[in-house]
């Protein structure tokens, strides 16, 4: 894409609205615009970090078995009336009245719905088990929307909902997710812990929520340090090995939210304890027959017996890990974006429009490249060589290549990293060949 | 995918509230199921279907040179207000009251919102011409929704938007989406005719609907026999050359809709004159500055006079062309997918489960398919060959590849062309190169 056709509507200064860094720093690099309180519209440099985000979500549910489908984001509150949910959800659920006068709602989560679909479509344990996901956009009118597309009131979340025969099988399945999600956090260069949860408004007595730390994050966590030598879980996973030896080894360790930490009963010795600050990005429930019970989900099992489904639900929070790495990387100067999740691998900039010899080896870089398959952002606006490095350092594209007058000589382009800051040259003829391998 | 495994609840009856053939198909098919009056949940067959839609409109419309944003779904009813269309769109629009009173409605199209973004992005000629499109669910409150996804009241449309310094350019935008959404049919295998259009509650003086012609279709339509000889614009198109001949060529004809059709003045011949019935998959309109005067969408000239945008807005119905395409390819024993949006290219249907030789090759080509990127739906269940092939039928994949007893004697394999019926028989070691390079 060449930026001077690009709608990229960068700010010169930061809205006073904006009080952490990951929402100054997306309304300064054009990636989201305020449309109403707590709702966002996404424009391009911003959407393409959601969709690169949403596609490895939605590659780890598919590896781990999930399948994907799409419930509608206003639902019927009848649904809602049969679980005992409707009156409970209080003002934060969205509701609407059709011309008919027919209550509706916007969904904040769909257990109901899903449970709906499943209870009329699977009738035997020989349909078992099931795993069905969705990523979908969900409302939760929240009292004092705040930190951007952090707590935003209209969000896309990954959803999903797992449907078993019995507690075991129910087990592996909230086992299989809790794998999935650390394998998926991976991928997007960020770490988090698993730590026991409350299961609240969701139900069930098993549940963990998934918090990513970044100094900046909303809430305080206790963890033991022994942590930080986890590995990171990006390697294969085998589903259909019993995953319990992993969920173990993840939960050997302390680590507990703010809520839940209790300085006196901390069973960590102080110097092996880390307090820091962290941002759910996922969270994971096991709650058997909370709403397959009152809705009649159920199967005939190996007997003949009728049974009620057993039901886990997890949540991945999509538009909010937007925030969350920005949160988690980033510096004076901007955003810093892993590989994975970046708008663009490349920033080619072209120092000296005006300059016949740049033109021509900027032009032939960016048509290179774009042959190739590597993502490229380019430059070729005639703006001073310090804008044209701050609005690169601002948006924060993992790799930076310049063409100057003096590299030409050389037959050099400049490569610095943004990450490290490291500069390199590289021969012209060698510089497609370095990106189309990353 | 293992049909043993996936979730597909088909209906072996046709409910009775369907009463169009597409509607029919997709319930008995298993892609969706409604969750309240017009409003469907997406099962994972027909979510296939619906994403492969959607990436040849999003393809084309990148094509074109239009850029990708994401508005949400709600809306203030403010810049409703500032447009005048807050009152006038009457109860198709879904009002709504958030937990602090203030007006919100679920958006069912977007052109405030967006003349919103860019009165506050875009300030100079110089950062035209720019054309943004989403693809996002939109609500409109029918009053009887009916014929399944054909008029549901949550659907999923592809909607841009081209904003221009003058009118020619406006008028060159307008062609550019004329043959893009030209180029989008083709490749599903449609066969869409422009029509002039009322421009009803959008606005503008320029305007046409692209109708799909079935059997089946909502409404009827009258157009000059020739439109049968025009080519399906499926090959490239130069977006940056003058595009006014190629859209004079498409309007050449008389082509009008029920509603604008009058037997005493059409120019046509009877004899030249087809009757016919068409769906409306598309909808483009040029409207010049009616957002943007009234919302104050301006930008400088050259000359430094400050003049309002020239803008049009474009949309394709993608959920509403599920069904459309069903409408338009299907038999009695049920949908026929044209390659380029089938859930799955090949049906792989192993005839005996209990033999171990079938299991054995079925297995075998299954493994193969997969390795080879070919999408694949394998019926591997206990179940009668009779009713294998029936369901396959039903939903439609465009090949069939069965193993029996007999074929594997002669070491072959049946493959069926779904479109035509036709059967032939590849030797097992061709099939999978065979479709490896469809």
């Amino acid at each position: 894409m060449r930026l001077s056709k690009y709608f990229l509507p960068t700010l010169k200064e930061t809205p006073a609205e904006a009080r952490i860094v990951s929402h100054r720093l997306m309304l300064r690099a054009g990636m989201v615009r305020q449309a109403s309180t707590g709702i966002y519209s996404w424009l391009p440099l911003g959407l393409r970090v959601l969709q690169k985000i949403e596609a490895i979500v939605r590659d780890e549910q598919v590896n781990s078995g999930a399948q994907e489908i799409l419930m509608p984001t206003i639902q019927s509150a009848d649904l809602w009336k049969e679980s005992g949910r409707y009156e409970d959800y209080g003002k934060e659920m969205l509701r609407i009245t059709d011309r008919h006068g027919r209550e509706m709602l916007y969904g904040p989560t769909n257990e109901e719905q899903i449970t709906d679909i499943v209870r009329h479509a699977i009738k035997s344990y020989k349909d078992l088990p099931k795993n069905l996901f969705q990523i979908q956009w969900k409302f939760r009118d929240e009292i004092r929307p705040r930190f951007g597309v952090m707590r935003g009131r209209e969000f896309l979340m990954k959803d999903n909902y797992s449907f078993d025969l019995d507690e075991a099988a129910g087990r592996h399945s909230y086992n299989k997710m809790f794998v999935a999600y650390l394998r998926t956090f991976a991928r997007m260069g960020l770490r988090a812990i698993p730590m026991a949860a409350e299961s609240g408004p969701i139900g069930g007595d098993l549940s963990h929520e998934f918090i990513v730390l970044a100094a900046t994050g909303e809430s305080e966590v206790f963890y033991h340090k022994d942590f930080d030598r986890f590995d990171a879980m990006a390697g294969d996973a085998d589903y259909n090995s019993d995953l319990q030896p992993v969920v173990d080894h993840w939960t050997s360790l302390y680590a507990a939210t703010d809520e839940q930490h209790d300085a006196r009963k901390c069973p960590v010795p102080e110097a092996d304890l880390v307090t820091g600050r962290g941002i759910e990005v996922g969270h994971v429930f096991f709650f058997g027959a909370k709403y397959s019970k009152p809705m009649g989900a159920v199967v005939q099992d190996a007997d003949g017996n009728t049974v009620p489904l057993q039901m886990g639900s997890y949540g991945i929070g999509v538009s909010r890990l937007v925030g969350a790495i920005i949160e988690a990387s980033h510096d004076q100067a901007g955003i810093i974006w892993p590989e994975s999740v970046a708008p663009y691998l490349v920033g080619l900039i072209n120092l000296r429009t005006d300059d016949e010899g740049c033109l021509k080896a900027s032009e032939g870089l960016y048509a290179a490249f774009l042959k190739a398959g590597v993502e490229v952002l380019y430059d070729d606006r005639a703006e001073r060589p310090g804008a044209k490095f701050s609005n690169m350092d601002l948006i924060g594209l993992p790799w930076q290549v310049t063409i100057g007058p003096k590299g030409l000589e050389k037959g050099v382009a400049e490569i610095k990293s943004r990450a490290s800051g490291e500069r390199t040259e590289l021969k012209l003829s060698e510089v497609v060949k370095h990106f189309a391998h990353l």
